[in-house]
């Protein structure tokens, strides 16, 4: 069954909005980072990642963002132009802004963290009026991420883009990507995330994602099917609901809860994991397959970017992805 | 026709939430404010005078709100209790706050204007988690005002009462109220205005309010029915958009437009004309009275209001205003 | 003996830097303010109403602040120029920034409060670049006041008017004036504080006021003699410590204190005691008078400002202040 | 000639307070940082890096700042320990700042930049409370450091270790480093760098920093004798104005100037010159040796961290300086 339809003759598949920054990545690992001498560069941020994702799926991509006028900000233009992301609706900030970073620390496979600089970072500093309503009524699907609700102007950016997609009949992703870092408090961030989520027809949040938007509520048991079931109220047509090792749940519009199977994988690290997963779902789904065979391909395309250094750069082709399902399948691929 | 219907068997009527603030009226008038030497004191803030308005008009009132913790504050809770206003949701700040000010200036009768203080008032520190759900739940009639959304914390315990009010069938009206002072910029504020408003079941504004609204879309002819006719694809039923001297015209869903007669006054000052007109006309509304009669009846509250010194202290009572209406049809008022 | 000199051929006696703003003086008093309906406006700012005091006893003075670009800014400029006081330095400010504003409140006369509004005010924003040099060389005696230090810019644009003074041997008096409400800590107050009175050859404050600049230092039991030697260690002739009603002891390089007798006074409120006792004191020291008799005369100034509604308004002229030492010693004037 | 004597019998030769950062040095260099993909991690800022080369020439040496509470943080103060240095004045910020970060691009060996991350640091948060009279007191000379003057409450705090010194008779050195960054304009720089300067006895900077500092004087002619003799005013002994290339030129209150032979170096970069310069030379003061001796074990310490990596790791011990020193008049080592 279809559960979401796309405009066709759209120039651009996949249009994502939002954060754009920097992942600094321990290069020696498994200790803390006072440990760690050296640090490598990459893209980073969820929206940036998933974008990359869907472009190396062979998706038609571009992105809305606003970059530092520096060293760092130049990085990530190139990056994803070299990538083959459309960047004409990446500004560039005039500020002073600086680029936001993520260093990364992996103490064990299973014990990661994040260092995150999102002081004055140029992402926030996108406004409403540089967000291009023509590109996004030529998309077939919008992406947002709730790192960019954190602070104005980008909430009203990313809000001026929602009335945009909502005029074109451009479906709309929500990715929560909650990071409390930018957040002034908890009412503050689910009174934005549950305006947001409205306009909605595919969310992707952890079961914790969702209890933070549920803090004006009644859900005492933290029960999927009731936080789904608000969402079929408005425009959602598929909730996922992660339960990290426990695997995530499909919830429908039509009362149906799906699950797909996961695979083996050689973890270094868990970060980029529900990125990577964002990527290779949303591709399933606009390729009209079946929302077992989406959450098994999104799954599949995760186990490869946790097997290895990098987020963005680890992003697979489909062959890549087809393959390790296979090799998976084989019983080429084994746990670690 | 009624294009609006309240929910039965409710404590209050009406409930406004948003700016309490001070006036301080010059008492020596028809000069500029430097010549002005004496002030006196009012409650003023447009939804605390909308509210004090249906109070006086025989409405079961409260209020949602935030007062600071000084002199001024404690003035403004007394004159709600004394006007019979239910309190219990107007909390107290305890970050040192002030009470925001408006010094108000008449150089002649048409030419009047308002020096505001507005940095760091307690009003625009309500959080949406001092919003009683179960008040708006057992309210008819919700207030929202344009000035409560211009800053954090209060723009999220709007959008949260407005949430409460959707969820229990509470009718919600939005006096559009844009004061340029507290916002950062016109796209922020068109942003938050629309969507707040996609939310309201009536909305009153003037012409100038409603082209603010429409920076990101085209109406470049300010056309009123192109402005009305996009809120009936939310939830309005009635917009009323305001052309000063020329009168107001109330939009309903069914497509048709209405205009009412105005009365004459003997104008002394323009301020608190719309508070008056708002409180008039919806009391009207709650009272099943058609909407030329409601329009009337709004018109003639707000020449009242605008033929004495003072907003807040002079909404008339129901029969002060069936007076009003009669002594202008027997001739025994005129314009000034 | 003289224990100040000044140099002569100068085109102004006397120059003030820092607050100006506007009081709002309770009409109806003995009474809480929430009770109070009207209010009278008049110039106030510690600094201000000194520098009026000054004009009044005949002193060529001079203003240098910022104000507002509104109504209440050009009251202010419009009473200083009335009272003849030099105004080529009291820049209008163009960010937008509002006048600074004190409700007071007198509940009896012995206890009065004030409500400030200090929230983005004029006067914090002038600039060191704003300070005139030229006329700061042209000026007998400079007045500071601790105010003007709670902010940048205001802090430095102090900082330059003192290097000025130094520079071209312009005598410096500091009226300490500490207003809480402004500052982040008393850390900060007392760093700034020590620092500017370092280079200050007349100190006047309260006990409290020392208390609080003493605040990294060791004086456990308040000693006037252990705080007054400090600074004549640094540039200080003379030292002025208040201690309210148990009158004032002026301290003096040369190791000796000063008392003068008190006047009675009708009093009505205490506001503006500190301003009149000030500019009546510095006055009598550019005279050339024995300390007591400029403590003498400051007293009976104080006395006239204390029965009086105002504080700036009802600065006396010499021969008033005069008349009122001559009445007193006549008995013609009692307490109240 | 002995300018400047030391307090004996103190505990610590060498405390110095401000910045204390991370320098993420690029690891393949010649390029543009666009081109840069990994960064290796030292400790950094110019008063850390000085302290670090006082440690390694013998000095008994500790720190006044404040690190973040997190893994930048505690690197920083494990490396500090690690070289010797005493850290109990090293204080954990609580407030959720993140450590200062320098990301360094090396174009060519003359053409190198920074790239900053000042926003909401840690080492700005050190309060004036927060300052150990006791270890000042027990310091026979005091280093401070221009980046610390750029925000309150570290403003303050340098202030407050300023009047510990002076009281106690520990002798100040002042390292300019000025960073336009942190600043809000230029006036406020110039004000309380000169306002510090005027507590110095020993001032180190470039000549582009000195006109800085004279942005309210007269010195058309960026002359240095007219810069330096400013200072002898106040209680400076030695100005040391640095002119890039042409070397450096120390002035000394007997109106004498003085310059030192320079070494030549294969030059990496151009980081960490001063601070190697500043240490080795105020090393040479506390020996006792002349000027010119003390400006070229300066210069000679210099020229080791130019030809290398980092800047804190590559500060030389004593011996190192002084083989290098004999290398380069033995001509084994000449430029590159």
């Amino acid at each position: 069954m279809t559960y979401v339809s796309f405009k066709a003759d759209r120039a651009h598949d996949f249009t994502a909005i939002g954060r754009l920054c920097i992942d600094l990545n321990a290069n020696e690992i498994n200790r803390p980072m006072e440990q760690t001498m050296t640090f490598t560069k990459y893209v980073g941020g969820s929206p940036a990642n998933i974008a990359i994702g869907m472009a190396r799926l062979g998706r038609h991509t571009a992105f809305i963002g606003k970059i530092a006028n520096d060293q760092m900000g130049r990085f990530i233009l190139d990056y994803l132009q070299r990538t083959g992301i459309e960047t004409e609706n990446v500004v560039t900030d005039r500020s002073g802004a600086v680029t936001g970073l993520a260093f990364t620390e992996i103490k064990s496979p299973s014990d990661c963290s994040i260092l995150m600089y999102r002081d004055n970072v140029a992402d926030l500093l996108l406004e409403a009026g540089e967000v291009s309503e023509d590109l996004i009524a030529q998309s077939k699907l919008l992406l947002i991420s709730g790192t960019a609700l954190a602070q104005s102007p980008s909430r009203e950016a990313v809000f001026q883009a929602l009335q945009y997609a909502k005029k074109h009949g451009t479906v709309i992703a929500f990715d929560l990507d909650y990071r409390p870092y930018t957040w002034t408090s908890k009412q503050e961030t689910a009174v934005y995330y549950n305006l947001a989520a409205e306009y909605c027809d595919i969310i992707l949040g952890t079961r914790e994602e969702f209890d933070m938007m549920e803090v004006f509520e009644q859900n005492p048991e933290h029960s999927d099917s009731v936080t789904a079931s608000k969402w079929f109220d408005y425009n959602a047509k598929i909730v996922i609901i992660k339960h990290g090792k426990e695997g995530s749940i499909a919830y429908t519009a039509d009362n149906k809860s799906h699950r797909a199977k996961s695979f083996p994988a050689k973890v270094i690290k868990t970060f980029g994991a529900g990125d990577s997963y964002a990527a290779g779902f949303l591709h399933g789904i606009m390729q009209g397959w079946t929302l077992e065979q989406c959450m098994e391909f999104g799954s599949a395309a995760a186990c490869i970017v946790i097997s290895s250094h990098s987020c963005s750069d680890a992003m697979p082709t489909e062959s890549q992805v087809l393959r390790y399902i296979e090799d998976c399948n084989n019983g080429k691929i084994t746990a670690s």
